[in-house]
């Protein structure tokens, strides 16, 4: 099977669209822009070992801030290699050079590589698993290896890397001689097994497989779980506990609590519930041989042992996701309502900011949903399901792209729906813990891949019909090649998406196969009908349960050239609420997949965080056509009319003052100007 | 300055009313159960010295359970002693004598006082003041010993708690030999108070002056905060913290965050909140001369030394007070949203139970907020002030009356407004922290003392004319008696309250006097106005600015026997609901001083914990006089209609399932079977 992060070449963005927009800002400008931060806050120069000033800060406890730049700059490698190879950059270029031969002579004689525990502690390596981050931030030198090695075509990263992941493979795992852990921030499975479909080391393979299969295991260590066994030998009481635990023990923080399998909800930190669910779809796409595009340059291995537990593992994904999407989720696609341990609240707990009792909803988070998403796609069922798409679409267009400013210079950690005094509606240069910013230059650096599957088959015999098959996941204006058999078949997209719902398609080069295309129509979209140009004859032309216009080889013989209208209904504003259990009696404005916010820079009157204005329901809502001065960028704003009502007007049950309200993208936020005052969803005022 | 506690045996209830009913039920059923649960439990004996298995159990650190057997004790003869004053029990006499004996026995020789640092840790006395809670426990005994003496008019067992007063004075403090701590859990403060006010005894005072004056000092000892410097002996890193910690030096769980006058918000362990605010209202009534019955059994001791910061405390007092009501107090007079600290969470946070995010609403929390109050009534101005008795009128009929099931043997701990299948509407026989149901005990033991202030000037030099007075609070039947000059005046008042408006009052005895008698309007009720019988003439009947009826001496003079009628329409059933942004959009019912409820019982086809069901602020309701068959207890319910409907009902706009609601008071619940299902708020569907 094969990865976004490995197909996205295959895929060009073509005409002028707001992904391409955000594409050519991350490359020119983001990438550079990061680079910078890394120098200037010695990241860049952690690999040679000399000492930094930060390595003193004996404050944070147990993970000094330090303890992250062998992840920082991994990323950044990874991100940068993936714009390589749209525009080349002798800058960028250079610099990913002289990181790796830093990296490469950073590493021990037995394999051993890390920063903290090479510089600051270099007794105390793998002594703790749960809060050290070794395995998080092998993790990332593994995919930045994989980046890496695409790009270039060499091993020069790849090649420690390997050496670095023996080493761990020998120590962790189910031998005598060996010990049962598993890291207490997931990222190195999903990397193992990225590892393993793109190499083939069955040594990625299996430590990810037992890393997966061992996790929350309450007997797994002596007879006990693997973190009491640990910290016992730290003589550590287990009340001495990290700040993102709110008791003692709190395992379920890292999805420890309970094997995966048992796990009934999901749990704890986002973004390693998110990584570990990717890594645990990984695992069993492996098993079911599920491929994205199985002729492009993914390989198609078979595992080491067979996954017998393979159905248990697709319930418990089936299970978590739903658990997360229909509960746990805000309806910008942001995940994590509690910021202490930037994690999952319970059931139906989505205040919309810090003032009113949570919200967090991490950008490297929706960065995870969105891969999560992508690995059910093919992990779901043999035909695509567009559940997942419409929950990666609604990350990609919301809760990721609002992380960072049109300009491309500045970041978000967190992404509330309603700014407050103590949080206002703001992106920052860069964070100490600088975990968001290059997951969104990795996320547009890959985003082909997350458009489309496609492939076919070509060994069905002398003679036999060749098959091939596009599912088409995200709109926007691109074009993808892919070989099946001899045929080289170019398959391309054209549209103004998100703003209009009507997409031309192409399909080059596939005269000699059966082509098979599906396209999604977004559940926003389904009650408004759709409209395929040229009218498919019946029977060639079938909406699935999915949700996924499926056109058979006959109407695509016929029709090389073809468009698809989801309708201007469906790109018509629509107002949107949570679920009556989150207690938010709100209501917002979305228009196709683009969520929206007030913002206090087209309301000058505004002083209280928009929260006493109220909307309703029955009330026309207007659209205008803006293009913004600074950034040049254009978006459609929504225009309505709004009651500000003060408690006590309220509490009187009078009318208020009707304002006239003006909603503008939530992910365009934050770039005019203003107090940072900001909401998503306004008090539903009833019709 | 006199207390309630001290005060109440003046009053007697007399004619039958819902509080007498609740005194004769804890008098004659509650004070035996909770005695044999102290049998029961090992409590009984811990004053022996002996070994218990449970001092085995290292499973709870810091605080072991066992650790408030001493507290448990000593309010459980607290309140005995309120008890035995209105009917003598001879089993009930005979086992706090054998307490009181053993407790004797127990002392050191250098006067200190505890259980488990005498038997368990006999080494480690006063190195952990912050959670080993040695001060709570010597606070209770404290209370316990007052109570003792103004019963059995002996020194039994104030002599032993008068020596370890004396053991801890010379211990802390901001002498040179001294080390100036302040109890983790604030209890002796208040108690050390109430002690020099009965006794005269300065080291008392002083004590509780040093600890409220020295509390959150971020350089008191040796440049540190004490429970820094406190931990830093102990040898234990910060990281390690009691599990009701979020994080680290999380020391505004008990209200040492930063000083006392420098708190701008109520915050942490609602109990400890309480009675750390009680004790700073008495020091300040102390310096103000503030009396209740300045005639009765209290003394008007001076303080030692003059409270120059005065004004501040009562600015601090004011500050707080409104921040918890206004913004952290549900409408049944719970506090506490958050059950991690027992506390209070941020402005506004008030979720109705567990599985919506928060809850708690302690027991113990309300008796505190009830005890602030009534000091409240005292410290702020010259004329009581309305908003402080309504609220300890709220809390007495609701969050304190809902812990003790109508037969007066099982008890709440936290109070949710709704049910949830992880916490149903349920009572306990007891609790292993016990600390809920002798508050219960001791708050209906010493409720006389709440229902009014009274008193007179008798001094005011020969011949000149005395003076009385008397505030009356809260209404019922009862009698007070209370001496001014040679007078001897006896005050009655009765009625059906809570369940109807009209009072009868009637002086005696006070021929002689001048007297001012004012009586509560509750704020529920003014705007229905009301009605004074025999009409005063123009002038001698003033509704003063806090919200009481003034009747000047020229009316009471000529009217010994008169009545107040706030009217029935105050009584009518109306709909309440939280403040806006609680997001709590629900309406509930209210009638008088009474929240109520729904319940299963009285709607078996409730499944969802009425999740689903809304009301309607404009539909009518109407009430129905109901006996309880098993208790023989009468109560108004109330009947209206409401809407069922699904969350998904509700997505599609449709009306629903309509529905008979019957509501029944929320002090009731829970008392005629079902399945634990009940709730105060429910979803608000408008007019």
């Amino acid at each position: 099977m094969s990865h976004p992060q490995t197909t996205f070449r295959q895929t060009t963005f073509t005409a002028p669209s707001l992904l391409l927009t955000r594409r050519l800002t991350v490359s020119r400008t983001t990438v550079h822009a990061q680079l910078a931060q890394l120098r200037a806050n010695g990241q860049y120069d952690c690999f040679k070992l000399g000492w930094h000033p930060i390595y003193d800060d004996r404050s944070r406890w147990p993970a000094p801030l330090h303890l992250f730049w062998d992840s920082d700059v991994a990323k950044w490698i990874e991100g940068a290699c993936y714009f390589l190879v749209d525009e080349y950059d002798v800058e960028v270029d250079a610099a990913v050079r002289e990181l790796v031969a830093m990296i490469r002579g950073a590493q021990h004689e037995d394999g051993y590589l890390n920063v903290h525990f090479s510089v600051v502690e270099p007794g105390k390596r793998w002594t703790n698993v749960r809060d050290m981050h070794e395995m998080y931030n092998a993790g990332h030198l593994i995919e930045a290896a994989l980046a890496h090695r695409q790009y270039y075509r060499n091993d020069l990263l790849m090649d420690p890397i390997e050496k670095y992941i023996s080493h761990i493979h020998r120590r962790f795992g189910p031998g005598k001689d060996q010990v049962r852990a598993y890291p207490g921030h997931p990222e190195i499975e999903l990397a193992l097994l990225r590892c393993y479909s793109a190499t083939g080391n069955t040594e990625a393979y299996d430590l990810a497989r037992f890393f997966l299969e061992e996790r929350g295991n309450p007997t797994g260590q002596d007879g006990k779980h693997y973190y009491d066994w640990e910290m016992e030998r730290r003589d550590e009481p287990r009340w001495k506990r990290p700040n993102s635990w709110p008791m003692d023990r709190s395992y379920w923080y890292c999805q420890a609590h309970v094997p995966i399998l048992e796990q009934e909800s999901v749990e704890g930190h986002a973004v390693r519930a998110m990584y570990l669910l990717t890594a645990a779809a990984d695992l069993l796409n492996i098993s079911q041989g599920s491929s994205t595009s199985s002729t492009g340059t993914g390989n198609s291995i078979t595992p080491v042992r067979p996954l017998t537990a393979a159905p248990d593992w697709l319930a418990a994904l089936r299970r978590l996701w739903s658990n997360m999407v229909d509960k746990k989720m805000y309806l910008t696609g942001g995940v994590g309502a509690v910021a202490q341990w930037e994690g999952f609240g319970i059931d139906y707990f989505l205040p919309q900011g810090p003032d009113e009792g949570g919200c967090y909803a991490e950008t490297c988070a929706s960065v995870g949903v969105m891969m999560l998403a992508e690995r059910l796609l093919h992990a779901d069922g043999p035909e695509p399901n567009g559940r997942y798409a419409d929950i990666m679409e609604l990350c990609l267009y919301n809760n990721v792209m609002t992380a960072m400013s049109a300009d491309g210079k500045a970041f978000t950690y967190e992404n509330q729906l309603a700014s407050c005094e103590a949080a206002r509606s703001e992106r920052e240069d860069w964070f100490v813990c600088a975990c968001c910013p290059p997951n969104v230059t990795r996320l547009f650096g890959s985003l082909g891949g997350y458009l489309w599957d496609y492939g076919g088959t070509s060994d069905v015999g002398e003679g036999a019909t060749k098959e091939a098959f596009v599912n088409v996941h995200l709109y926007t204006s691109a074009e993808v090649k892919f070989q099946v058999g001899e045929a080289e078949v170019t398959f391309s997209q054209k549209s103004n998406w998100p703003w209009e719902g009507n997409i031309l398609f192409q399909l080059k080069g596939a005269e000699t196969l059966d082509t098979t295309i599906r396209l999604r129509i977004p559940a926003w979209a389904t009650q408004h009908g759709h409209v395929l140009t040229p009218t498919p004859p019946v029977g060639t032309a079938t909406l699935e349960k999915g949700g996924y216009l499926r056109l058979d080889p006959s109407y695509t013989a016929s029709n090389s050239v073809f468009s698809l209208d989801v309708g201007a209904a469906s790109f018509a504003p629509r107002y949107i609420a949570p679920h009556p259990y989150t207690n938010q009696r709100t209501l917002s404005l979305a228009r196709g997949p683009i969520v929206y916010c007030v913002e206090d820079a087209d309301h000058p009157w505004e002083e209280n965080h928009f929260k006493d204005v109220g909307i309703k329901r029955a009330t026309a809502v207007e659209e205008e056509w803006r293009v913004d001065e600074k950034s040049g960028e254009g978006y459609f704003a929504l225009k309505t009319k709004g009651w500000e009502r003060s408690p006590e007007v309220l509490a009187r049950g009078e009318d208020g003052v009707e304002r006239e309200l003006v909603f503008v993208p939530f992910y365009f936020r934050s770039n005019r100007g203003g107090k940072g005052q900001m909401r998503v969803g306004l008090r539903d005022d009833g019709r």
